[in-house]
C-alpha cells in the first residue's frame, strides 16, 4: 500500500493574505529553501498575474535548483468568452517558468452567476480550456475546486461537472478547496469519499480553518482517500487561516502512517516552524500543537507528577520526535517534586521531606499571592531557593537612588537618576540620564557596578515588559516587571512586583545583575574543579 | 427531540493551568459573571483541596446569586486506603459550598499502576466511594473520567468498569475526558457512541488540542450524542489548552441546531472572549474563528471583490451574528467611509474629498507609526479629531511637573510629584504622594485642576495598562499607555505613548480629564437646546 501523502505548502501564495504579513523577494528564497529541506512537495510561491512582486520572484529563483521541492505558480483560469492564448494572466504563469502550476476555478455555480458573472457553460469551458492550454505546455496541472464543498451542498451535479471539466482538460490533480472554512469533518468525509471513487484522478484538499477544524477535515479527507494536502506551515492565512500544516504532517506521520516529509527531518519540525515565524516576522501562537513553545508545557502539580514518572502519562508523543521539548512551569498549581528538583541543583541534600522544602513552598504562595510569576523568570526562581537555602550573599548594598523627573511645557523633559550603593566597604555614587526613570535608573546602576564587577559591561538587557495586576485600582495598581537580560552567550529572566514601577524594575534589574555574577563565580568553579 | 447541549466552563480551573495565566479573587468573580450572563450552564471555578486562593475564592462569592450558571468546584476521587471523611481534600471541596462538583478518577490502568500506584480494585472503589459520598451531602456530581479514550484503546473493560463504578456511586454525568489531547475525531465518535449507548446517564465531552482538533473531537462527540461540553472559553489550558468553547458554541448553535447559551446572547460571543482575555491579561489570537478581530478579515483582492458583491461569497456566517465585524484589510475606500462616519460627528459638513479627510488619514498614519493604536481608545481618537478640525481648545496649560522618587536601603520609599498649570491666566501649583510617580502624578494634576474644574472630583481612574512596543530595545523602548476613566456614569479610554513610562502616562492622563470637560460641556449645551 502506498502511503505518501504529497504536501503542498501555501504559505507564500494564501499565507501572504493574512493579515500583517508581508514577504519580501529575499524572505520567500529563504522560505522555499527551508522547505525543500524538510522534503515538502510543492511550493506555491506566488500569483505571478496578479502581483509584479511575485513574478519578480519567480525569475530571481529560476536557476536555483530544489531537491524535493516543485515550485508551483497559482492562477486562475481564463477569463470569461476570451481564448486562452490571449489571457495576460496565462502567460504571466507561463512566464514563471514552474514544473507545477495551480489553478483555480468556480465549483459553486452561485459564484459563476453571482461573483464571476459568467454562464455555467462558460465556466466548465473556461477549466477544461486553461488545463487543457497549460497540459499542452507540459506543466502539471494542479485544479484548485474553490468552493468544492459548498458548492457540491448547493448544487452536486454543477459542482462534479467542474472536476469534469477538469478531468477533460487533463488535470493532474483534482484539489478540493474548504474556501470558506466553515464545514464538518463528517460532511467533508463523505463528499471527499464520493469525489474519491468517482474520478480516476489523484484528489487533494484544501481548508480554511474559520469553524475551528481545518485539521480534522484536512485528516478526514484523507482518510476517504486525498493523497494531496494543501495548507500553510505554520496556519496563517486569509481571516481564520489554512490549515496548519505542521500540525497536520505531524498528526499523519506519527499517527497514522502516512509519510508526509522526509523521515528524518520529523526532528526539524519545530525548527522550521520558528524560522517562518522570525522570516513572516510574526509572534507565533505559543500554544500550537507540536511546534508551540508551549505545548509540552505542564503546569498543574499532578501533570508534573505523571509526567516525572512517565512521560506519556500526560504527553500525547515524546516532544523530542518534532524537535521540541518539555517544560515545567513553576506556579501556585504544580507540585512539590518540581520544586525539589530545583532546589536539588542548588543543595543536592535536600529532600521531599526537608523542612527547608515546606518553608519554600510557603514562600513561594506568598510570592505568587503578591503578584510574582515564574514561569518566565526562571532566575529569579533560582535566586529565591538560592536565599532560601542560604547560598546567597548580596554583591553589593543599596544605600539610596534617587530619581528626578522634570517635564516642562517647551519640553524641556529629562529624567536622571542618582545611585549609591557599598561593595565591601566602599562607597560609589553615581547619576545617568535615560529616555525615562527606569533607563535612567539601569544606566546609573551599572555604572556603579561596573567599578566593582568590569564583566558588566558586556551585559545588556534584551527585552522588558510591563503587565499591571488587578488593573481596577489603575495608577495605584501593582505592575509586574519582566526582564531579559543578555551577555551575549546567555539569556536569562528576572521578574520584579510593585505598585511602583521604578521600583518593580529595580528589583527586576538588581536580580539580573546578581544571577550574572553567581553564574561568572559557577564557572570559575567548575574550569578549576 | 431535545438539542439542549450543557456547556461546562473551566477557564478558571484548567484554564489557569495554561501558561502565563494567574486569576486573582477578583478577576475570578469578574469571569463567572460575564459567564453568567450569557447563559453558561456550569462554571468550574477551582480546586479548593489543593489551592488555598481558589478557597478564599468560593467563600468571597458564596453569596452571590446566579441565573443561569451552577458554580462547580473541582477535585479528585479520596486518596486510596482511607476513608471518604478522612480525605481532606474532599472536605475542601464540601467547604467550597457549591450546589455542583466536579470529581476526576482514573480510567486508564496504565495511570492506576504506574502514577497513582495503586491497585485496580482500590481505584474503581476510590470513584464509587467518593461520588456516593459527595451525592449524600447533595451535590450535583459530575464524574471526569481521565484519560478515558486512552484508557479505552489500552484496556477498553477497565474504562468502562470506571464509568460503571461512578454510575454505581450515582453520578449525574460521566464526562469522557480525551486529557492528552492526541485522539482523531473518527476514534472519538467510536467510542463515544459506545459508551452512550451502554450507560443510562447524561455522557459529556472534555477535549485537549494537542493534536489541534479539540473542536472537531468535540463535535463529534455530540454527534455521537454527548449532551455536556467541558472547554474553557477562549481555549487556553494546560500545553495546548483545552478546547476552545467559542468556536464550539457557534458551530453547534449556529451550525448545528444545538442551544447552547442563551439565543438573545450569541452577539455577545466576541465581547465576552475580549473581556477573558483582558481580565487574564493576555493577547487573544487574533485569527481565532468568530471572535479573532482577523475572524472576518479580508485581504485577497478577489476575496474583497467576492463580500463587497455578496458577503456569504467568502465568508461561512454573517460576522454580526457572533458580534464581529467585517474588516477589508489594505483598502483606502473603506478605510476612509468608516473615518469618514466619526468625522462627521464633529463636524456634519465633511465630505470624503474635503482636503481634511486626506489630511486626517495622514496624521493618524503618523501617529500609528508611533506606536498609537486606537482600537481601545476612542476618546483620544475623538481629541484627535477634534483637534484635526479646530474643534478644540485646551482648559489648562501645563508649566511644569517635576518627580521626585527617592528610595532609601531602610524601606523609607517616597514617590512624590509637583505639578504647575495655568487657567485662565491663574497659575495653580500643587505637590502630592502616591505609591508611586504615575499615581502621584496623577493626584497632583488632579489637585490643581479641581479647583478651577470641581466636577473632575467625580472622575477616578478604573483601569491603567502598560504594553511594551519593541521590547528588543529594553528599557529604551517606547510604552504605550491605555486608561479607562469613569466619572460613575460614562466610561471613556485613552491612550499615551512615549519611551518614558511617566510621560506616556501623562499624554493619557490629560486626554482623560480633557474629555470628560468637553463631554461636560457639550451636555450643557444639550441641555440648553
Amino acid at each position: 500500500m502506498n502511503n505518501k501523502i504529497e504536501i503542498f505548502d501555501s504559505t507564500l501564495r494564501d499565507g501572504a493574505q493574512a493579515e500583517g504579513i508581508s514577504f519580501s523577494v529575499e524572505d520567500k528564497i529563504k522560505i522555499v529553501r527551508a522547505l525543500d529541506k524538510l522534503g515538502i512537495s510543492y511550493v506555491e510561491a506566488g500569483n505571478p498575474g496578479s502581483n509584479p512582486k511575485d513574478l519578480e520572484f519567480f525569475k530571481r529563483i529560476k536557476n536555483e535548483k530544489f531537491k524535493y521541492t516543485k515550485l508551483t505558480a497559482f492562477g486562475s483560469t481564463r477569463r470569461a468568452n476570451i481564448a486562452t492564448e490571449e489571457d495576460d494572466n496565462l502567460q504571466s504563469l507561463l512566464d514563471a517558468n514552474t514544473p507545477a502550476v495551480a489553478i483555480f476555478g468556480k465549483s459553486w455555480d452561485y459564484h459563476v452567476t453571482e461573483i464571476i458573472k459568467t454562464t455555467l457553460e462558460e465556466n466548465l469551458a473556461m477549466i477544461k480550456d486553461t488545463i487543457a492550454f497549460l497540459k499542452s505546455k507540459g506543466k502539471e496541472v494542479v485544479f484548485d475546486a474553490e468552493h468544492f464543498y459548498d458548492g457540491y451542498k448547493s448544487n452536486p451535479e454543477y459542482a462534479l461537472a467542474s472536476l469534469e471539466a477538469a478531468k477533460e482538460g487533463g488535470a493532474d490533480w483534482l484539489v478540493l478547496c474548504e474556501t470558506n472554512g466553515g464545514a464538518f469533518p463528517d460532511e467533508i468525509y463523505r463528499i471527499t469519499k464520493e469525489v474519491v471513487n468517482k474520478f480516476p484522478i489523484k484528489v487533494g484538499i484544501h481548508c480554511h480553518n474559520d469553524g475551528g477544524m481545518a485539521v480534522a477535515n484536512t485528516i478526514m479527507a484523507v482518510e476517504a482517500g486525498a493523497t494531496q494536502v494543501q495548507g500553510t506551515y505554520i496556519g496563517f492565512g486569509e481571516r481564520c487561516g489554512n490549515v496548519n500544516l505542521s500540525t497536520v504532517i505531524a498528526n499523519l506521520q506519527l499517527k497514522r502512517e502516512k509519510k508526509c516529509i522526509l523521515e528524518d527531518q520529523m526532528v526539524n519540525l519545530t525548527s522550521t516552524a520558528r524560522l517562518l515565524a522570525e522570516v513572516a516576522n510574526i509572534a507565533m501562537n505559543e500554544r500550537e500543537p507540536y511546534i508551540g513553545n508551549s505545548a509540552f508545557a505542564h503546569k498543574g502539580g499532578m501533570h508534573i507528577d505523571g509526567v516525572s514518572k512517565s512521560p506519556k502519562s500526560f504527553e500525547h508523543i515524546d516532544p523530542r520526535k518534532v524537535g521540541n521539548k518539555r517544560r515545567v512551569l513553576m506556579s501556585e498549581v504544580s507540585g512539590k517534586s518540581t520544586l525539589l528538583s530545583k532546589m536539588q541543583k542548588v543543595n543536592p541534600n535536600i529532600k521531599k521531606n526537608s523542612p527547608e522544602t515546606q518553608n519554600l513552598i510557603d514562600t513561594l504562595k506568598k510570592l505568587e499571592h503578591e503578584g510574582y510569576q515564574f514561569e518566565g523568570a526562571e532566575s529569579t526562581f533560582e535566586l529565591v531557593i538560592r536565599k532560601h537555602l542560604g547560598k546567597y550573599k548580596p554583591f553589593f548594598e543599596l544605600k539610596y537612588y534617587k530619581i528626578i523627573e522634570e517635564n516642562h511645557a517647551r519640553g524641556d523633559n529629562t529624567s536622571s537618576a542618582l545611585v549609591k550603593i557599598t561593595v565591601d566597604g566602599k562607597d560609589e555614587m553615581t547619576v545617568a540620564e535615560g529616555v525615562g526613570p527606569v533607563n535612567a535608573l539601569d544606566k546609573a546602576l551599572r555604572k556603579a557596578l561596573e567599578t566593582f564587577y568590569p564583566q558588566l559591561k558586556e551585559v545588556y538587557l534584551k527585552d522588558y515588559k510591563v503587565r499591571v495586576l488587578d488593573t481596577d485600582t489603575a495608577t495605584e495598581a501593582k505592575v509586574r516587571v519582566l526582564i531579559e537580560s543578555t551577555d551575549g552567550y546567555n539569556l536569562w529572566t528576572t521578574v520584579g512586583v510593585s505598585t511602583d514601577i521604578i521600583e518593580a524594575s529595580w528589583i527586576a534589574l538588581v536580580d539580573s545583575i546578581e544571577y550574572k555574577l553567581i553564574k561568572d563565580i559557577e564557572e570559575k568553579v567548575r574550569a578549576y574543579i
